[in-house]
């Protein structure tokens, strides 16, 4: 064999292990979070057996049905990257998220509205527990989300910063406003300002306000918010187009829900106005301009890349 | 004329002048501040012009239906007996306690809840903008109150401690939790024990806190604290206990919506239980205690006991 034979050899193992060793690298970080953040959800949501048992049955059927937990992952990796350490102070925070992005699905899945009736691979909470215990249980979810971030341990200062985020993202210039006119395009004109919106609104607010209620708890500089924000709302825009290119691609079981309802139903979708490959490439567009702002936490920001590549190449 | 057939004409026309000058008073108090509320909501609810339209005009339109504003004056009345004075300091949290009044009574009319037509004599939100929209109205409505909060210019701690105050009013041990017990009742066997549950969970919660928030924007003692809290319960029991007096013997166009409801429904009523007579001695009761402990206010809690009358009294 010639010398360059055995470097090219040599390079590609090198790259494969690389490759492999980040790829278990955030897979353990994803998966010892996970654990914490289900750990902290529990103690944070009240009892079964509390009364009236019927609505704390739905509020913990409804979270505890599976799930990635990114969006609270992101707010951990957010508050390491700034520096943050222990982790008792951003976990109420972080699940406060996971609440959140509940509450926002069980209404979402609603018949009204996008008439679900399966979520993660289970039967949504208006199926289970029927349509009026599942508009209280997604409103008491939310209350609850404010509850707490009332009663941690953070400065007040600090909590009326985390509140002031957290409303801007859920309000109607964040995720309602997003879902308003996610509801209002359907079976309308493609438009791509419209489907901007909608993604970013939608998915790309909650995910943004992770990471900056990451850096918040970890009293990180305006500058660092900044940044986390910046690259949250790119991380939020993919996270959404790899959504509508898995209701093309993707196959229920993995999916955990119905796919190919956004055609069916007239949705305006990424794939829809620019292809598969159009929405593929504008996911690593995202991801590697994510990626770059994360470069500027240094070793600190490195989880954040892995989480990125992680989530532009999801397959659930 | 003997001197005492004098004497009980003189006490009968000043007990006549004193009483109309009380309810004048009372009239007075609740018009004027009325109006402050309506010009502060106003203020603070995004325009109706504002991107996605949609919810902003269904926001307004619920929140400007009508209502006597009493939760929110209830706060401000709170605030003056602690001493408050600048009303600029009370009036955005009084307006929250307004928002989320509305966000509870919007999702509550749903047709999968209660389904109300009609709401202060207007079509309830669904009607008008469709049950998706009156969802994501109600979900708006609450989280713009928290958002309210963080941005007042009160001292972070009151902040935080009216958003204390509030959640678990408005949680499943408040509010949410009263509406759940109703629901999950209907038609069943009447029991006084979750009557008052009902009772005083799903009205009284939120008017006890009002009167709460009231004292924290004063900056008020624990002790005035918690005497206006156990004062605002009692007087939201008795609220709620008129409100279902006015469902047997109110008629629509004066109480606003469908009266004779809760007797079809098969709804747990204090009437249905104790009778009308039994109700209005409840009340009260219930009113004469309240303003016993308002008693402790001296003058500057004469307000309220007006106001506790002009409930135990109302007709609306």
């Amino acid at each position: 064999m010639s010398a360059s034979v055995v470097l090219h050899v040599f390079l590609l193992t090198f790259l494969f292990f690389s490759l492999e060793y980040y790829s278990m690298r955030v897979d353990k970080y994803l998966s010892e979070k996970k654990k914490l953040i289900e750990k902290k959800l529990d103690t944070l949501l009240p009892p079964e057996s509390e009364y009236p048992e019927i609505i704390h049955r739905a509020m913990r059927y409804s979270v505890f049905a599976g799930g990635k937990r990114i969006r609270p992952i992101l707010a951990i990796a957010g508050f390491e990257a700034c520096g943050g350490k222990t982790l008792n102070r951003i976990l109420p925070c972080a699940c406060t998220i996971e609440l959140i992005h509940t509450f926002s699905f069980i209404h979402d899945d609603l018949p009204c509205i996008d008439n679900d009736d399966y979520r993660r691979g289970k039967l949504t909470s208006h199926k289970v527990f029927g349509e009026a215990i599942a508009v209280l249980t997604g409103d008491a979810l939310l209350n609850l989300s404010f509850e707490i971030i009332a009663n941690t341990n953070l400065k007040v200062r600090t909590k009326v910063d985390i509140l002031k985020e957290i409303t801007k993202a859920i309000g109607t210039d964040g995720v309602l406003g997003g879902e308003v006119v996610d509801i209002i395009s359907e079976g309308k004109k493609l438009d791509p300002e419209k489907l901007e919106y909608i993604h970013t609104k939608k998915t790309g607010a909650l995910i943004s306000a992770s990471l900056k209620i990451g850096g918040l708890c970890a009293e990180a500089s305006p500058k660092k918010l900044k940044a986390l924000k910046d690259a949250g709302s790119k991380l939020g825009y993919a996270f959404q187009i790899v959504d509508d290119i898995l209701d093309v691609e993707g196959d229920d079981s993995r999916v955990g829900k119905k796919t190919g309802k956004d055609a069916e139903s007239g949705k305006i979708t990424y794939p829809g106005l620019y292809g598969i490959e159009g929405s593929k490439s504008k996911v690593k567009e995202l991801c590697s301009g994510a990626k770059g702002i994360f470069d500027r936490f240094g070793v600190k920001g490195e989880i954040l890349k892995d989480i990125t590549d992680f989530i532009g190449e999801r397959t659930w």
